[in-house]
């Protein structure tokens, strides 16, 4: 279809409006952004959309003003599904989905569609969001509490030993990375024959994952690889099919199974961007590539805090620091404000921790280049000397 | 926050990349483009997000690389809601809710917020959408069908004497304008007490409404206010808060209501491309303005139909023919691919029928200009010279 307009055929075409877009040749100052999402996606994906934004394909209008059964958005697509069973190794007995809704509305479909015949589920709560999903599963089954670490402050995973799991829940929930606390498991709970199901939502091809060990992985898009509004699900084939036709279809996993992820319209630009994310993502080397890339930004971050004598602070056990999000303190926390305040000025944008426990929190997720991690690395050096 | 980012903070900002987008200021030959939807956008509203893709408001990154909960964006989402309530002179006791999910996640919630203790619902089934909320609904109530001409072939909408209403149903739900085969309701059905449901999706400030007869107006963005990904509901306060808890949150109103429109992270590109269609819209006169130049590229098109002896043929009640949506056959239906390709070639984009009806479908929402109509009306014409 891209074939079919081609230059000549769009000479043709009574041109709706041929003035240049003067705006846009301008230069753009783009800053470090370390928001933990809605987050950073690379330069030249967002510049390549931003050149095709009212001409996808030379066709004339944009892909947002695009059919999403229009064939090449169809294709789109089926080759982010073909791009995440790549740049995963994911198995053949798995099926790749996209959906809406994001995270919350998987913390409802894993019950709805895992539950089957049984009653219970295991969870173990990590921190704030394995706490949020477990809250929601509670409407639809007994929700067992396989460890808890949020209740003594989240400054640590729960260890394998420490799960107390039981053979009759229909599946056993966890969330490999925390974003808010910045606790990233350094293991992947043993669960024996029952599924084990992750909410990978900040690492995302982030890192090398074994598919095989997990009966679902879903993660939202706008950490790792998109914009806002497309959750993606890997699942092992079997656990398709379950949901009872009481619950509404569109929580219903097999509703995107039977249509390649068109069960309704999605979010297109999302879906677009993501498209383009993943083939940036292969071009950069793939995930070993990009996983050596995150180690070294988190590195030099976490070698920041850990000597300034003090300076800041970082509570997360060794092990488990996440190298997506790294939560920090100032030992003064009067100087909070200043420390982000003057980030901001210096070109390093939205490091305000969450806002649940405040502080600073620099998430790192592919898109964000070594330079960035560098340049917070001496930014924290050189206001440390400021104010130390 | 806006005034935050002064040219002079930029300069003092590390540019990451500094070089001008060259591919950008070259041409763009729009088209006319005639999609069901996702659908044609304002030519000025993507323009203007294409000049700040990269950098939003001068913080040096895209509207889509920022939290939700960033007060700025956050600010935007409470201008959407006084751009509707202005827009349609919605009254103080309804309330203005943004979710995801499309008309689908709607089919669902409807029921799922509406039934309180009843066990029925009442559905006018004039067409393909209003009789797929009413499959969704049958899963959580018995659906009683007050009148159905789709079985008939969907070529006029249920008048109000046909309907037969129930007062024990827990509300009346119809489709106003049925995007598909093109018919538009040129009443408002009158339910007594019992709340009125429409599915605006294809309708929604494209006319006048009196929002007070209706309990509930739902409409996803991507026919006339912006691109998919984004759904508004127009709720009466009454009605929220009826959902059971064993429901998923992401399906109770209330979860909407009680954060204004944030409860999770909402597809933030949807959300900033419809605030400036709704500001686009204000600028264009208002939905008086709009409705009258909806009128006019109808009447346009209709006419070339009418006037054609039989070479086009539409099949609707002419007073339900829809403004939106004007689908319509070829006499000779060996001419519709040629019809398709011709109009295609010269700029007259996405006029193929839905995949079950077949056939041509102009579907020209608020932001169609006249002239596309006028072009399309011309092509008609003179493709039937060539082939009459």
């Amino acid at each position: 279809m891209e074939a079919a307009a081609t230059a000549e055929t769009r000479a043709r075409r009574p041109a709706r409006s041929a003035k240049p877009d003067v705006a846009i040749g301008s230069i753009v100052a783009r800053v470090f952004n370390f928001s933990s999402g809605p987050a950073i996606l690379p330069e030249e994906v967002l510049r390549q959309a931003q050149a095709e934004l009212l001409d996808w394909g030379g066709r004339g209008y944009s892909v947002v003003e695009s059919s999403h059964r229009f064939e090449p958005f169809v294709a789109l697509v089926e080759e982010m599904e073909v791009l995440v069973r790549e740049l995963l190794a994911v198995p053949s007995n798995y099926q790749i989905l996209f959906m809406q809704g994001g995270g919350h509305q998987q913390f409802a479909m894993v019950p709805l569609n895992l539950l089957r015949a049984r009653t219970q589920a295991d969870y173990v709560v990590g921190g704030h969001w394995s706490n949020r999903a477990a809250q929601e599963a509670s409407r639809f089954c007994s929700v067992r509490v396989a460890a808890d670490t949020l209740k003594n402050g989240a400054t640590r995973a729960p260890v394998q030993s420490e799960l107390s799991l039981d053979p009759q829940s229909a599946y056993v929930y966890y969330c490999p990375n925390e974003t808010i606390h910045g606790i990233e498991y350094d293991y992947v709970p043993a669960t024996g024959d029952v599924p084990l199901v992750a909410d990978a939502s900040s690492q995302f091809l982030s890192r090398t994952i074994d598919v095989s060990r997990f009966g679902i992985v879903f993660a939202c898009a706008q950490k790792n690889f998109g914009p806002s509004g497309l959750t993606v699900a890997v699942i092992r084939d079997d656990l398709i099919g379950h949901c009872s036709p009481r619950w509404p279809s569109m929580l219903d996993y097999k509703s995107y199974s039977e249509t390649r992820s068109l069960y309704n319209t999605p979010a297109t630009f999302a879906v677009y961007i993501a498209h383009r994310v993943l083939r940036w993502l292969k071009d950069q080397g793939g995930v070993p590539a990009i996983e050596t890339r995150n180690i070294e930004k988190a590195t030099l971050v976490y070698d920041a805090i850990d000597r300034s004598d003090g300076f800041y602070v970082n509570r997360v056990a060794r092990a488990q620091r996440s190298r997506m999000n790294v939560p920090f303190s100032l030992r003064d926390d009067r100087l909070t404000a200043p420390f982000l305040a003057e980030a901001e000025q210096g070109g390093l944008a939205q490091l305000k921790g969450h806002r649940t426990v405040g502080g600073v929190r620099a998430s790192m997720y592919n898109a964000m280049p070594v330079e960035g991690a560098r340049r917070l690395a001496a930014f924290m050096q050189e206001f440390q000397r400021r104010h130390g």
